[in-house]
């Protein structure tokens, strides 16, 4: 059995995002939320709620794919910036952000976590940028 | 000259911080707001603004880095839960937080970032936990 056998993703993380694309260790997740060029990564490792626990033999794999997204994010229209956080103060499964900012997005320069409501996208919308990023 | 050479540490990261540490590739600082066990990393290389573009010579010490911070503030008294994140909207110079959050601290659930008024440290309080993370 591999490492990522018994992986499941987190019911709150499935309801709030579009699948993107699966690399080798993380699946690529989109959240629906049009307001901003918000990705999120997902190891497909059970049991792991901080970065520092992804076991030696995945973390280069993990860092790789952060760095795969973070230039795609950075490449689409309107990304100025490149906000990459792992919080899980609600979602306790280890998950990392890769958001695209901008001055005068809709919550410049604060985060976007917790921030106004989300702007689900239309389906035209998802589909052409999940093209783009996957 | 050595890549770190040409490094300053950006006035704002100074003025709002206590210095912790300097560890072979980064500064360790600590963010002079009490409320927070709210640490962040600074590599000590010029002109870098974003983690994907750290030189592949200098990615795996930053990550070990991290990892060390992490530990050693997870361990601290009241912490459950890390926030890992490099944001860099306001200051540019690329900086990883690495903050220990708790159910009921002042922002929980929600991101420290840009939440309420820092309170600073007591002289006594910063010395001791400075004694701590160094």
């Amino acid at each position: 059995m591999s490492d990522t056998d018994a992986f499941e993703l987190h019911p709150v993380l499935a309801r709030d995002t579009h699948r993107v694309a699966t690399f080798e260790l993380c699946e690529l997740l989109l959240m629906n939320d049009a307001r901003f060029a918000w990705t999120i990564l997902v190891p497909r490792l059970p049991g792991l709620e901080h970065l520092h626990e992804i076991p030696q033999r995945h973390r280069g794999r993990l860092y790789d794919e952060i760095d795969r997204v973070s230039r795609r994010v950075l490449a689409l229209p309107g990304v100025e910036k490149l906000n990459v956080a792992a919080l899980g103060n609600i979602v306790r499964q280890l998950h990392v952000h890769v958001v695209g900012r901008h001055p005068g997005d809709a919550a410049w320069p604060g985060p976007v976590w917790g921030h106004g409501v989300p702007e689900p996208y239309t389906a035209a919308a998802a589909a052409a940028l999940l093209r783009r990023l996957a």
